[in-house]
This record gives C-alpha cells, structure tokens and sequence, in this order.
C-alpha cells in the first residue's frame, strides 16, 4: 500500500511518517506548510504542498502517486485557539476532511486512519477513560475532533471505507532533537520556557481532588503515538469493508503535574527550582486518563516508552532550538 | 432590519417569508432553486440565486441589500439520504453554515434564526424533551444540525452574535394550496399517497410502549413554525451581542400516528379505509413530544394551529397537485 500522510511535515506527522517508513509501507506526505516545515520529511519521500481544502490537489495527489490509504494529521490544534476563532477550526478540520473524503471516495481510496483527540471527552468524572464513556468536548477543538470521528463513520458505513479513529492522550517527547515540538502549548515545554526566562515552573491549582491536589493526566511518547498509527494501518489492510475504530491512545497510567514538573526539574539539572502554585485554569479536568485496554486487543500495541524519556529527549530538542 | 432568509423558496423558508413580511420585516431571499422554486417568493422580495458554499455570492447578496441579520432555512433534510450521502449532508449543512457565518461576520452582520431539529435528540427516552435533553442524534442530518447549533455558539461567544436556533417538531400543513410541501417523507403526505395508489396507509409497528402502541409526535402548523421565526428575529434585534438561544418549537402534545391516520381518513372522506399495521423501522423513537415552556417564556410564542388544520390545508395543497 500507498500511505498519504496529511501534515506529515508537522511535529507528529514527521514521526508518523517515520514509523510507516520503518515498518516498510511506501509513505506519501501532503502539507499545506503552515505550521509543518519541509525539512522533516525524510529524504526520498514525496511531499505534496497542498491543503486538504483544496480538492483539485488531493485529487492529483492520490492519482499521481498511486495512493491507496491516507494517514490524516493535518489540522488546528490548539484548544485556546479554536473559542477565538471557531469558524476557522471547523473550516480546517471539519470541511477539511470532508474534502478529504470526497476525494478519497473518488479516487477509490477506502483506508482511513484518523488523528482524533481525548479532548472529545470533555471532562470525564472516571477514574479511567474507555471509548464508550460519553463524549463531552469542552472546546471547539474537541467538537471538530469529534464530529470528524462522525462523519467518518458515516462515510465508513455509506462507502464500504476501512477506518481508524485514534483518540490521542498527552502527546511528549520526540524520536531526535530536531523532530521535536516547537510549540509552548502543552506541560513539558512550558516548564522549559519558564526555566529559560528565569521563573519558576507554575502549577494551575493544587485543590483538584487528586492524590497531591494538581490534575493528572495520560502523557504518551510520541514516538509510541507514531507505532500506533502503524499497527492501524496494518489492520485496516486486511479489514472488511465498513470498519470504523475508535481507539484510545494512552498508557493508561495517570501522572500528576507536580510530578511531572519534579521530574522535569531533575531531568534539567533545576533541583534547587521550586513550583509556582496559581490559580486554576477554566476548563482543566481534574483527571484524564485513558483506558488503554482496547487498542492493545485491537491492534495488539502498548506504549513502550516512560516519562523520563518523554522529558529527557524534549529537552534534547528544546537545547537544540535554545542553545 | 433587513432579514436574508436563505431556502427562502422552499416549503419553510416560504411560510417564514409571508410570516417575516406580515411582521413588517424587510425580506431578501437567498436560495439556490436545487428543491425550491422561484414562484414560492412573493412578489418585491428580491431572490438572490446562489449557494451558501458560495461566499462570493453571499457576500454580494449581504452588501447589495444591506442584510443585517439572516434567517438559515437553507439545507437538506431527509433523513434517510444523510445515510446514504453522509458528506453531500456535512457540506451542505454544516460547510455551508460555516461559509454563511463567515461571511456575515466579515459584513458585519450579527443576528442569525436557524433552523435546527428535534432530530438532535435521537431516542430519547423522556415523557417531554426539553432543551436540557441529552442530544444524541441518530442520523448524519441530525448531527449535521447539532453540529450547527455548536458553531453557533462558538461563533456566538467569539463574535458577538446574537443567535436563536429553533429545534423543529414535525412539520405540518400549510398556510395555502399552492404553499404546501411537495415532498412525501413525512406521515400526512405518505398516507395521502397511500390513498392515491388505492393502498391502505401504513402504520409502521404497533408495539411500542405508548397507549395504543403507536409511535408519538407532535405535529405542528408550519405557519406555527413561521411565527416562531418572526419572534426569535424580534428577540434578537434588541439581544446582548453574544446572545444564543435554543429553543423547541412545539405545541407539547403528542399524537399517536393511529390517531393521526384516522383523522387523515376522517378529514379526506376514506372512513371506510383502514390502516395496515407492518413492521416497525429501523431508528423511530417511540415518543418524541416537545417541551414547549421555554420558547413562551423566551418569545411569548405559542402555537396556534391544531391537527385538523395541519391536515386539511397539506389536504388542499396534495388536491391541488393531484387534481
């Protein structure tokens, strides 16, 4: 098979398209470069400049390299973003792929795996996240995500597709310095951002009902993200038509944000650094962690990787940006 | 005010024109004639040809009649061809409503009525359905409409809109011959068709768990619908920019389809006829009834119109195409 990745120029795109390429499938990457940079797509894989709005493209795309399946990764993502501008996130992820699977449908492509997000959850009140605890997304960002896992089922029932929607958990880490995530939006690398400016790490709230108060969540390597996106693929090869997956990626193990930034205090030589306790932060859950039970039988994966080495190797990839 | 109605030519969107005009509302109509029909407009409302995935069209209909709020009626509904053609319905209706509302806040136009569905409810399982009812639509039209009512309200708090959506029970009769709905996907014109082929209507199951085993709706005038309209673009003229209602548009009765098609027979002179009862299809909810309190609370709207009403005048509108 012919595997398109769609922002696979992107932080988790370029590991994905790593993977695929280790486990042997021929990779294809489209990417409007909007945030994605053409330097982390792999010598000797074709990259296509194109948005997935633009249908004219994907159409060219599929046909000229003989596509058979499509990775889609391409797309907003920042929950902040997304409440101030809306109509933005559902034309890039929404329309996007629609557009997306009318040119699949077309062209004859019928394999689908799907970058979906635990922010379809909401805020979850159990103590651990399956696919079948009721979807609540608190933001636009998260609604995008889950409307997308519907219209995909639709269109997998409707047009006979093969298709996998992975709910992915806290993404971290990187596979090499330069694969790593240039965005502050998440834990690890705003803790690095403050530690470079001087200040102390902050912590948005230590009265949430958790062991030690701050919230607790599922961080995932991105490189055990990047292997799931391969046994997906695998799967949907020998598929029946009308296959529609919803998988949890996660470790299934909860970490605390006091933790994590002790850890990534220790990890950065910081020791003497203390954390900064501030307010809560709107819309933070208190607990999410995924039930990781489901994609191991499905698909026979579990993450391999640990939070040391999520830390460690973003710090890696930060000291190489911030030398 | 200059109120755009787009699907201004079809069977609702040519009750809430007459209904929006009588209310002393300047009306423009924006449709693009793929199931209305040019003559629906009445005569001095100008009709602008298009499609709301036209935002060059949307934005010269917007400036070359000064709209200042608009009235969305424009989209598919047929529950059973969302199934089949999942992405045509997300282009249509949610693609669409996001092009509209770009194009209303690149013109400045903050107030917006739009027509959702009871379909956002799914099954549910409550003797009235309010607007705290858990959504859980059933089909890819009834997520298209949820879907709208979130963009909305993104796009509500991010740009400070004023925005009303009106989850419609089922539709009824019409306020003339020539007005009524040509279509036959909803219980009065199925059995009018029964009777026009010399068959019994069709009742489909009579075991559900309901008095006579029938399911229950509530049916409702579409001139009922139309003043509605008129209200909730009243409401918001006067709004706090970032105003988003949701509102049920019903009468809070519901009425067995036996009930109904015996009034049908009564009404069209086939007492002699009976029903047939066949199987149940895949999908009917047993009841679906509206809880009404909040739109008379909201709107001071209630409905005016009773069964025998909605059924005698969709009466003279099918005599009139099936002389």
């Amino acid at each position: 098979m012919t595997w398109m990745v769609t922002g696979g120029a992107g932080f988790i795109g370029a590991h994905v398209v790593r993977a695929m390429l280790a486990g042997g499938q021929q990779v294809v990457v489209f990417d409007d470069l909007s945030t994605g940079s053409a330097d982390k797509v792999p010598a000797g894989v074709p990259l296509v400049t194109g948005s997935v709005l633009d249908r004219g493209a994907l159409d060219a795309a599929i046909r000229d390299h003989g596509v058979t399946g499509v990775v889609h990764i391409a797309g907003k993502k920042q929950v902040g973003e997304s409440v101030e501008r809306p109509l933005h996130y559902y034309k890039e992820n929404v329309t996007g792929l629609e557009v997306l699977l009318e040119s699949m449908v077309a062209g004859g492509v019928d394999r689908l795996v799907f970058s979906s997000s635990a922010a379809v959850y909401g805020m979850p009140d159990v103590d651990l996240v399956t696919e079948q605890t009721p979807c609540a997304p608190m933001s636009p960002y998260g609604e995008t995500k889950l409307i997308g896992e519907w219209l995909i089922h639709a269109a997998a029932r409707a047009h006979g597709l093969r298709c996998a929607s992975l709910r992915y958990f806290n993404v971290a880490g990187a596979a090499s310095p330069e694969l790593a995530d240039a965005g502050v939006f998440n834990l690890i690398p705003m803790v690095f951002e403050r530690l470079e400016a001087g200040e102390s790490p902050r912590i948005f709230g230590d009265d949430y009902a958790t062991p030690d108060g701050t919230c607790v969540r599922d961080y995932i390597h991105v490189e055990d993200i990047a292997s799931a996106h391969l046994a997906a693929a695998r799967r949907l090869q020998d598929a029946e038509p009308g296959t529609d997956l919803t998988l949890n990626i996660g470790r299934g193990e909860g970490s605390s944000v006091r933790e994590m930034v002790d850890r990534i205090l220790k990890v950065t030589d910081n020791g003497a650094v203390t954390a900064e306790v501030t307010a809560r932060r709107p819309g933070d859950p208190a607990r999410v962690v995924a039930g990781a039970d489901r994609i191991r039988e499905e698909l026979g994966w579990s993450a391999r990787f640990g939070l040391d080495e999520m830390i460690e190797s973003a710090w890696q990839g930060w000291r190489l940006r911030h030398p």
